[in-house]
Formats: structure tokens, sequence, C-alpha cells
């Protein structure tokens, strides 16, 4: 019996709260993470919520507060779909990790990103029916919050979880309030009875379980924007940051991981076949993935696989000849403004390990059988 | 006497085209770079157009074809400002010819971006009187196309200097047809009588001398659009290379420069204040720049100047302190998506030397004196 409807094989980090990542076999075999391989990022306890006594409120700055069961949402606005990647800003922590250590945080590998198609409706739509529109926004400054009843013992003080986006990004079309995944009724471990989707942005943005949108002047004052999500320099003492120290992380970075073959594997000497995936997030597009054999000297571009547009990872996968003996195989991705990843993790460290994006890398050794 | 007006300490790289760049010292002096020392980039040679005679002409997929003399322009269109960064693809290109050479490209330094006020009229309201409008964009299918009339032998074959931006950026609010830079009609050299400013996008697509606009399926055919100004692997033949081979270039890059002190110089050893640009392009922030003075081992925060919004750079400082003996600085943005800068060029080295984004390095020698 596996937690949460989990396959038998994800790499549990913990398991209250629980945070669990596929193997990168898993994540490669198919474009659409099937809901039992998605990745679980969570700060406390899941809750299970009764479908027939939940309620969304939506107040604050708006012309009409809103009280809406899911069959009123359901009822009232226009479903739309979109496919999206969700991707922790932990994600591939480990590589920092190895440079040196994070304590208190989870090794995250190149698992904590997964994609599903969406399904419910626009947030957009909703403030408009409380009479927010994007009109509203005064550049960055109104902020749209989203409050969910699971109380996180780690955050300072104990609070339940929470956050914000812009109101610019909230009245995008691509953000929704969702109850399907995959075609299938959102499961509880994925934000049931309904979640926001924030395609593009952090994982910790859209916001599981939830109960109450807040439309406010600034970002939510959230544990989990205030001080968590927040990318420190490399000198400072997480444990001492404050509210508003550190960058707050929101549109995702390009990113990009090899998911075979695994780093210190062991190959066929001869034709190799490299997989992986690429995202650029913030709406941007992956343009190219190039596949190095030979720790970055020489370079062959990567086949792009199916495109579904700017909110989704594209897959990719190349062939490279290895001869006998050892070899790094390394990977960079290009996006739209041909902007490349950055090549070293060292120079990406950060306290809390947050948004690697360095190149990734595999060792391998190719052998003749 | 100097050419086109500019100060005598431009580097020249050719006169003819005239291409040349500010000093480093003299970027850095002012936030808004004087019209005398603002980089100038042509690829033919520079037109003298008689305000008089000269017409705009708007037609091609549009309601109502136009043709506008610059009073018209003036008298029936709102009057915008905005301080926008201009920069070439091929900025910093030094640094990846010291990787490997690149025949046939001028060796820009730091000084290929400079700074202005620019002011003019909107794309947009221009393309609405003709009676297109951001609806008309099916994706990023339609192409806003410029054309200018100076010929370049440069092109295979020769032709008049021409780009195109997809109609979704050409309607955003920050895209000017300007006749005024820093408070002053536009000279010659920087477009006289009216140029495109395409804020956060390569300055290729900021055509000067326009004379015609036109609403198109796709990007445009021009040799500057579909051959060069394209991002090509690295192992390419750019002298092979075809219409719509590699990456088309538009939005910017993450970037920035170190101005002072210059490399391989000799400073004071103690404390030495560093100072640079940065720019995140594509109406991205910056949202900090770290300076390390033992080649990328520590870092500190550099101050960041005035903010004149996202189209702008930010011109930053540090102070560093120096032992006697050889230190290399460097630096790197970043952005606030939390993407930093590639650290090191030989990574992004590509045939025709565009994008170098790397983090910039300065040698120096510390001595008592």
């Amino acid at each position: 019996m596996n937690s949460w409807g989990k396959r038998a094989d994800m790499l549990v980090h913990e398991e209250a709260p629980f945070n669990a990542e596929p193997t990168s076999a898993a994540l490669a075999a198919s474009y659409l993470t099937p809901t039992d391989t998605f990745y679980s990022r969570n700060h406390g306890p899941i809750p299970t919520l009764d479908p027939a006594t939940w309620r969304l409120e939506v107040d604050g700055l708006v012309d009409r507060s809103l009280r809406l069961s899911l069959q009123e949402l359901q009822d009232r606005f226009e479903e739309h779909e979109v496919t999206a990647t969700v991707q922790c800003a932990g994600n591939r922590r480990a590589g920092l990790i190895a440079v040196r250590n994070i304590p208190g945080e989870d090794p995250w590998r190149d698992g904590a990103t997964s994609t599903a198609v969406w399904a419910g409706v626009r947030l957009a739509d909703v403030l408009a029916a409380a009479g927010v529109t994007q009109g509203d926004a005064a550049a960055d400054e109104v902020h749209v919050a989203f409050q969910a009843p699971d109380v996180s013992e780690l955050a300072r003080p104990s609070q339940a979880y929470g956050g914000s986006i812009p109101l610019t990004k909230a009245t995008r079309p691509e953000v929704l309030l969702a109850w399907s995944m995959n075609g299938e009724a959102l499961r509880p471990v994925h934000g049931a009875p309904l979640r926001v989707v924030v395609p593009g942005w952090i994982g910790a943005r859209s916001v599981k379980w939830l109960e109450r949108v807040v439309v406010r002047r600034g970002p939510s004052e959230n544990y989990f924007q205030s001080v968590a999500y927040r990318l420190l320099p490399p000198d400072a003492d997480p444990d001492a940051a404050g509210p508003g120290d550190g960058l707050s992380l929101g549109p995702i970075a390009l990113n990009s991981a090899i998911l075979s073959p695994a780093d210190d594997s062991t190959v066929s000497a001869g034709t190799v076949l490299v997989d992986g995936y690429a995202f650029a997030g913030d709406g941007r597009q992956v343009a190219r993935v190039d596949v190095s054999s030979d720790a970055g000297e020489t370079w062959v571009q990567a086949d792009l696989g199916r495109d579904r547009g700017p909110w989704a990872w594209r897959l990719w996968h190349a062939e490279v000849h290895l001869a006998a003996g050892d070899a790094v195989l390394v990977a960079r991705a290009w996006d739209g403004t041909a902007a490349a990843q950055p090549s070293e993790a060292a120079q990406l460290w950060n306290p809390k390990g947050y948004v690697n994006n360095a190149c990734p890398r595999a060792r391998v050794h190719a052998v003749h059988r």
C-alpha cells in the first residue's frame, strides 16, 4: 500500500508532510505525467475536505464578495483546459547540496516537476464576477492572495499555507481554479476539491485546497510568500531571514534535466540515447536543446518532442556516440531570447537551495558488451 | 572633426558603414547616454532624408492604408515618452572572439548598448488608425514589418534594411515611432526623421529612417530578419546559412558589464569601486547584481542605481577590498525569475557571435601606492 495513491517506486523524501517525486525513468515515460506519478510537495498534513460543505470565498478589494460551492463555480463559469507543467522552486536542489550542504531542505532531484492537463474556471472570470479586472492593477501593486487550510509546523509561527500573485498575472487566461487533473476529478493529494494552477510560475503559488481568494494591496504576508520561497544571497543566514529578505520567487527560470542515462551509470559503448526535459517558464518557449558527450566541448542538437504551448515542458532526446571509457554528458536549453542555462551549479548556490537551473550533467561509463 | 557628431574618444569599428561604441568610462558617466555618446550600429550608408518630402506608408493587411507626413503623425496621435535601453545583439562579442575567432563581425565590447528617453507616437495607435488591433494577432503569426532606405552591401543579395516584430509586441504601449531622443529632434545618425524603438528587443528591430510599415503573415523576409540576427549552433557554417536557419533573435536576454575598473588595469590596493550596468530585457526587471573579487568564490551585493522601469538598464556599483596582487572581478545579474547569467562565454560561442551574456570578468592588478 503506497502513500496517497502514488506508485511504489516514488522517491519519498518525507511521509509527513508528504513529499515525494517520481524516478527519472517514470517521468520520462510520458509527456503528460500520470496522476500516480505526479510529484507531491506539501508543507503540512493533507486535508480531506467535504465537497458538499466546502465553499470558495472571494473578498478583499472587490466590488462584490462571493461565496461559491463547487457546483456554483461549475454552473456559473465556462470551463477551460490548460496543459501546464508545475515545478517546485526546489527542483534539482540535490545539485546545490552537492556543492554545499543545505540543512533542513529536502534534496529534490529532477522530479519535483510534472505536467498535466488541468481543467476548471479562469481565475480572471471569477475575479470579474467579483468586479475585479486587469484594469484595476496599478502595475504589480495589487495582488490576489490564496488561502488554504493546511497548517504547516514549518512556518514561523505555524500557520495555514498561503501565497499570492500580482493581479496582472491573476487575470491572464492561463491561470485556473482547477477541479480536474488529466481528465479526472482532482484527488485530495493534489488539492481537491479546488486548487489554483498558475502556469509558468513556481509551484508554491499553485495553492491546493483553495478556500479563500483575497484581493489586496501588495504581496501576501503569509510565511510562504514573505519568508520562504525567496532567493537569499549566498552569505545570508536562512534562520535569521525575515519578511521581505531576498528575492521573491515567481516566474520560473529556464531549466532542463537529463532523465536518461542516469548519473554514474554504465552504458554500452556506441550509440547512446539521451533523454530529458526542458521548460522555459514564465510563458517563454524552449527554442533549442543541445547535448554534449565531452563535458561541453562539442554539442549536438536534441530533437524536441511534442509542443503543447508555452505553459508546458518539452521532452527531448538526442543520440550521442560514446567510445569505451568515462564520459560526461551535459545538456543546455535555450529559450526564445537565446538565453541559455547557467553552466555551473556552484555559481547558483543559495542558502535555501532554490532555482538550480544549471546545465544538467551525467557521468557515464561506456563499456563494450 | 568626428564622425556623425560623436565624441572624439568613440571606439570606431568601421567608418563605412559607420559602427562605433562609447568607451566604458563614457557609458558609465550617466544614466541617460548623451546623444554624442550613444552607440551607432549601421549596415549601410546613413541616409539624410528631407523631412519635408518624407512620408510614412502603412499598408499590407490593414483596413485602411495610411500615408502620413511627420506633421500629420504629430498632429494626429498623442505623444508618448519611454526611457529605453537599446542593445545590439552583438554587444560584448569581443568576449566570444576571445574564445574563438568570428571573421567578418565587429568586435563590439561592452558599449553596443545605450539608454535614452525616446518620444514619439505609439506604433499601436498608428496601427489602430489603419484598422489593426491586437485582436488581429493569432498568436505570433501576424508580424509588423519595417522598411528603411539604407541599402546594405553586406546582405546577400544587397538590399535595403528591414525587419519585423510580432503584432503582439507591436501593439504594446512601449513600442514607439520616435522623432525625438533625449529631448531633441532625432539626428540623421539615429534615424531622422522617424525610427522605431522596440524596448526590450534587440536593436536590430528598432529600424532607423523608417519609411514603410507593412502588416503581414509571418516574419519579414528581409535578410536582416531571415538570415542575419539568428543564433546558429556552434558547428554551423555561417556562410552556408540560409533563411530560417537558427533561432531568430528578438527579446533581449539578461546581461551585464563591468565598466570600471577596466580589464587588465592596475588599481590601488584597498577599497576599489566597481561600476557597471545590468539589463534584463524583454520587460523583465534586474533584481540583484553580485560582484566577486575572487573569481566567483565569494560575492557582495552591488547597490542598484536609478530604476526607470523595465525597458531601461540599471547602473550599479559595489565596493570590494583588494590586497596587493592579481584579482579577478566577476559580476552576475539576476532577474525577477531568479535566473542568473551564464558564467562562461565559451559555453555561449556561436558562429555570428550574438548574445554574449556571460558573467563579465575583469582582471586587475592591485598595488600599494
